[in-house]
């Protein structure tokens, strides 16, 4: 089973509007263990949008097109769906009953524009459309079977979600799918797929890696006659891939670093406070990003200046003349200060050089310490990250959480 | 002159990272007056790469290829185009000498993938890649023009904006096309068009507005036979923008507003401090994200609590007490605080509820308290922003640069 994504709008080309919805099909397409090889975007000409479909439907089993179905002039895809499958377009009673009562009661006059909206290839399907006017269209003709959402974003979200998940749980062959996705840090993509050996290369359920900064994510997907018998081939090859990479696994899903750092911390009724030079805010903005980190989240210093690591942490003057400021010393007493001036369990600090020059210390870009403070003691890491000023500083705050939950879990164990 | 632009990688087919580069290849071939009908995207497999290049040659005169270019096994776009070109890959010497050195410099032993990077097809030329390992190809063959771009943001982007305008320019017909673009706060997009009347209908040069969140980018386009002619052309409409918009246009081209404020401070030897609870830090992020802030940047306090706000910014804990901690009594005494505390001559303090719950003192979803600090006095702003968590985050950082920046030049004018 294979398909393509077709996604309809000069706006698109011309990069007025990003195109997300693609990725979104993208994303469900892959969940239903649906090879996706190629997607195309093409502009609101009626012959291309036809070729374009020609040609995919020639390449795969499933064609899903985004956009173009309104009632404006350059909404051709339904046109072009026609044309393509070789057959012609006829009107929808039920959709255009609906059509006229809508537009009635807005006080707008039926016109030919709005007519079309209620049109399908015949033998196709239309798909309810409870948010907007123009309703999807489900076609299917030798064996190949072509679906259209509408562009919009209330529109296009919902029948995805709804109608779109049912007809590929159907071509699916019945089969669900259901897939989990485990989230690691500490390793990176290569010394994951090392550690997992032949885990790698299962096919049922398919495990895939996903390198983003500072974590691998592995997707594990499978099918079964239930959404039971799917998850029984899932539960076993994640026991399994727990089991190799341990406290690696740091969340499951949806679950970010951030959220499971949170999360912790809120069972042991502890708190985090953070001391920034590098990443400038960064660390404690994506903590703050949580809907209900202030639970946890005491408060945060952005510090440069040596005057403020002072004033505001409370660090030795002696410290801060005797070290660079990029060093292990600056690091842990930036978390020291973080945890005791801001009243906190646990006080991260970081610094570090972010580039995009060779600081006045000479330490090199990338460059960078992390520590953090607890009621056991303070821990502190180096790192030398590769990349942009935006790389290093992701990587750093990513760090800072991975040794706070680092230090949170051993105290777990004691 | 036709353009297609092919992405190449598995993990946007799968929607696991958003194709945003083709976006932004879309934007700079619409301003050179090159016409895109098609964009593919292709997932990492060298006989689909080549295919989906075959075809798109076929059809137009330039080929855009992104990613694909990197040491990987699944890093395939050089190879695809060799093929596709019908030409052998063969090394550069430059290119090596430098990978070896980068290398070296870094402990990683030379190795096969590696020296990959170094190889480009027969009559092909490299693309210097300063940010990155992987140089950028343009090749040139039977009248078409192939040019692939490395997919790393950080390399992608100096790279279009350098090397790749210049073979476009020269692509478009010896005619050269400028295009600036004004950058607009304090005004919504209808509102920009309203004031701007017929300028926004005008043919030559064109004129495109783009929203982004409390920005609005004004596009100004034109060709001409040489540089000068082109920008005579925008010159006039962009005065005309300026005397009708005034002080709404806050930058041009590249300038962001937290690079158009750090520019102001350090015009007047000035600094600014941060005093943040709803941004939770994303103000001092954003401010810091630029290369060199620290000149400027004093420092950043991220206060939730009312002990932090007293301990940090030496708030007053009868304001503390009497008002709600979204009010703008508090925005005031933060901005003030980090003023005085952290040794700035200017100060942002920013309050506000940023969802997804009504807060505990009952304030709306939205509704945010920004102020600012100066020599001069305190000001202070309100707002209700609509959107999710982020989106009232990132408005209200914005709110609180547009408010420093109109004390900055209210400054001036006096």
């Amino acid at each position: 089973m294979t398909a393509e994504v077709v996604s309809v709008g000069t706006e698109l080309l011309m990069g007025q509007t990003l195109d997300t919805h693609s990725s979104t099909l993208g994303r469900l397409l892959a969940e239903h263990g649906i090879a996706c090889h190629r997607r195309t975007t093409v502009d609101d000409n009626l012959s291309r949008i036809e070729g374009v479909l020609r040609e995919a439907l020639e390449r795969c089993d499933l064609v899903l097109t985004v956009g173009g179905l309104g009632p404006t002039a350059d909404d051709l895809t339904r046109d072009a769906i026609a044309a393509a499958l070789g057959e012609p377009l006829e009107p929808v009673p039920h959709i255009e009953m609906r059509l006229r009562e809508y537009f009635a009661s807005r006080g707008i006059d039926w016109n030919r524009a709005i007519a079309r909206q209620a049109l399908k290839p015949r033998g196709a399907e239309t798909i309810d459309n409870p948010n907007g006017t123009a309703p999807g269209l489900h076609a299917r003709k030798d064996g190949k079977t072509v679906v259209a959402l509408p562009g919009p974003r209330g529109e296009f979200g919902p029948m995805v979600e709804g109608p779109l998940r049912a007809i590929l749980e159907s071509l699916a062959g019945g089969e669900t799918i259901r897939s989990r996705t485990l989230r690691i840090c500490g390793l990176g993509e290569s010394q994951v797929e090392a550690a997992l050996g032949e885990i790698m290369a299962s096919e049922d359920p398919v495990v895939a890696p996903y390198a983003h900064p500072g974590e691998v994510h592995l997707r594990i997907t499978a099918r079964g006659a239930s959404a039971e018998e799917a998850e029984s081939v899932i539960e076993p090859v994640e026991r399994q891939i727990r089991e190799i990479l341990g406290a690696n696994v740091f969340g499951r899903d949806d679950q970010t670093l951030e959220t499971v750092v949170l999360g912790l911390l809120r069972e042991r009724s502890a708190r985090v406070a953070t001391a920034e030079s590098l990443t400038g805010g960064g660390l404690s903005a994506r903590l703050t990003g949580i809907p209900g980190a202030s639970d946890v989240f005491a408060g945060g210093v952005v510090a440069y200046s040596a005057a403020l690591k002072e004033s505001l942490l409370g660090i030795d003057a002696d410290v801060l003349q005797a070290e660079s400021p990029v060093s292990e010393a600056v690091a842990r007493a930036m978390a020291e200060g973080a945890r005791s001036r801001l009243g906190a369990e646990y006080g991260l600090g970081l610094t570090g050089n972010a580039g995009p020059t060779a600081d006045a210390g000479r330490k090199p870009v990338g460059q960078v310490w992390v520590a953090c403070a607890g009621p056991g003691g303070t821990w502190a890491t180096s790192h030398r990250f590769v990349g942009g000023r935006e790389d290093v500083r992701t990587r750093a705050a990513q760090a800072a959480l991975v040794l706070l939950r680092q230090m949170l879990l051993s105290e777990a164990e004691r």
